[in-house]
């Protein structure tokens, strides 16, 4: 009779707490291509790739599959679902053992308040097909909202799902300001930022209300003239090299000058930015990694100064060796910046570009 | 006849760039057991465990999983070789979404170099037993070396690589100012710094010369009274508890006492520092995780504030409000410091432990 007595108090107890909690409202959910897609260099049709490879067919193959990867793009989108999760499927390719899962294949929502782009949530990924809560339990205000895709795989399909009976809508560019194509090496897509949104072209974007196109190519950020001649088709206001970590010396020699002088050609007018590598942390004890980075450092440098020397206007170097600051804890594997290192390399970066860019 | 001739010259060119190269010299490993193991509470016999859990059978068996974790555990040796290597087996458990698998299942060597610890190189983990080189071409003085074991998995063998005609030998525990025992959630295990070295307790360690023993717990630092009993025998000259994310507001309530007060017993004058949990980011825009944080910070106050009015001498708290930094960019997944946030915690944490530990 206690036992009986005792299983009834439980049964209305449960009633009474189911009673009062609402049923959650089910998710609807919105294909991406359907919401803003900014950071391409040109806009694609339904595609999540960088760069429309087809139209390259010269391209090398590594960099064709690198364009696939989806760094720098973002969604942009307005809700006021108190609740917003993601759909994805990325390929199963293996995470680097340099790089976290949520920043290799994974997601980053930022929402705007006051005028500022904050963090909000992320969308963790567990195999090729993810679907994940970004963030829940918000105010029913409008708010905009900016959805980072993942920096080192090729994003195959995506949807954002709010609540039922809320609205999404197409946000706007957010970065309006000027448009800078960012041509550069595995550090430029991103590697090794904890999540796509910690990327430093990102948080460039995020901070000067510039659109930096990333244009990073993991090892691959070698300048060839097919590549440049693209580069320099890119309608930008602005166009930053940040690859010299992946040419040999040699070739910074050989190839600098082309690219540059491509990109002039096309923008008579445009700030060109050189930026030297910064300090390869493996070599702090490794003496010959530190030959080879201060050649190419070098060598950079000479080409800066035998190109301004020809009459090339509007051309700036920024120089490495302070990227990371001193105490040789910027990078997560000794060679790509961690987030730590990556705010040293925004401490140094982002005032010359205020000044070149205003 | 042409193609004889470039044939033979190939060979010659060949033999005669090998021949420039003297034969690398062949690696000598030294079992990890054989060299100096730092980091453990109470050392341990061939074990890369933290805790020997097979003398605290009531222990939860997550936490008996978690203490097998190497997290805080360096090898400390002396070479002159000039080139460093390691092999290393740990579990195949899959890496977690908020991590690098470098930080999980990966080695991270430091160097001194002018009485200062500096970042070397990290070996990174392919599957579940590994061979890297950490670190090579440098020169042949004699080093102190200190290789941070993997913070999320359980090392089964370890042992180190010189080249042959040099010596390896043990080295001294680096950090003789003071033992402080520093018991803890996910973060104090090192979620989710980008490499061993990198956790806070790691880099409080060298940067103040104290030896902090991780006992981070990953979700599971609820201050059961069996782990505080088995803390308070910890031979530590102070203790901190920074496990305030891991049990709820109510838990905080009912156990921190309990906890401070078997340390105190145990420990009639050791500093012992309570560490509020820091900002939650993933609830810059949740209002739910917002609250429990508060209430979790609030009730910490409390506890705090009570044990201090019942007579507890030498206990400190260290507010959690400010860890992170106000921008909402210190956590790799909303939770977890990434490199930046734990840069940001050290700038608040270290300066007030200074003071106390002095």
């Amino acid at each position: 009779m206690k036992k009986i007595i005792i299983l009834l108090v439980s049964v209305i107890v449960s009633c009474a707490l189911h009673a009062q909690q609402p049923a959650r409202p089910s998710l609807v959910y919105t294909d991406g291509f359907d919401l803003n897609l900014v950071g391409q260099a040109f806009p694609l049709s339904k595609s999540y790739h960088r760069i429309d490879t087809a139209l390259y067919p010269e391209f090398p193959p590594v960099i064709k599959r690198l364009l696939t990867h989806s760094a720098g793009l973002v969604i942009s989108f307005k809700t006021n679902s108190p609740r917003i999760t993601a759909k994805w499927c990325v390929t199963d390719s293996k995470p680097g053992n340099n790089m976290t899962p949520i920043m290799n294949k994974g997601l980053d929502l930022y929402i705007k308040r006051d005028g500022v782009w904050e963090f909000a949530g992320v969308g963790r990924p567990e195999g090729a097909c993810n679907e994940y809560v970004l963030v829940q339990h918000m105010n029913k205000a409008e708010k905009e909202c900016l959805l980072y895709l993942p920096l080192y795989d090729k994003v195959k399909s995506l949807s954002v799902g709010i609540d039922s009976g809320y609205q999404i809508t197409k946000g706007e560019n957010p970065y309006t300001k000027k448009k800078v194509a960012l041509y550069g090496s595995s550090i430029t897509q991103g590697a090794s930022a904890s999540r796509p949104g910690m990327a430093y072209p990102a948080r460039l974007s995020r901070d000067m209300g510039i659109d930096f196109i990333n244009l990073g190519l993991s090892g691959n950020g070698k300048m060839e003239k097919v590549v440049a001649n693209m580069v320099a088709t890119i309608r930008a206001d602005a166009f930053v090299l940040d690859c010299f970590a992946n040419p040999s010396p040699e070739e910074i020699t050989q190839r600098t000058a082309y690219m540059v002088k491509a990109i002039r050609a096309a923008h008579p007018a445009a700030p060109i930015i050189l930026v030297q590598t910064g300090p390869r942390e493996s070599g702090n004890f490794d003496s010959v990694i530190n030959q080879v980075v201060r050649l190419k450092n070098e060598n950079t440098r000479i080409e800066f100064e035998k190109l301004k020397k020809e009459g090339v206007q509007n051309l700036y170097l920024i120089r490495g060796d302070e990227l990371l600051g001193r105490d040789h804890e910027g990078t997560t594997d000794g060679v790509h910046p961690n987030d730590l290192g990556f705010d040293r390399m925004l401490q140094v970066i982002k005032p010359e570009m205020a000044k070149i860019l205003q």
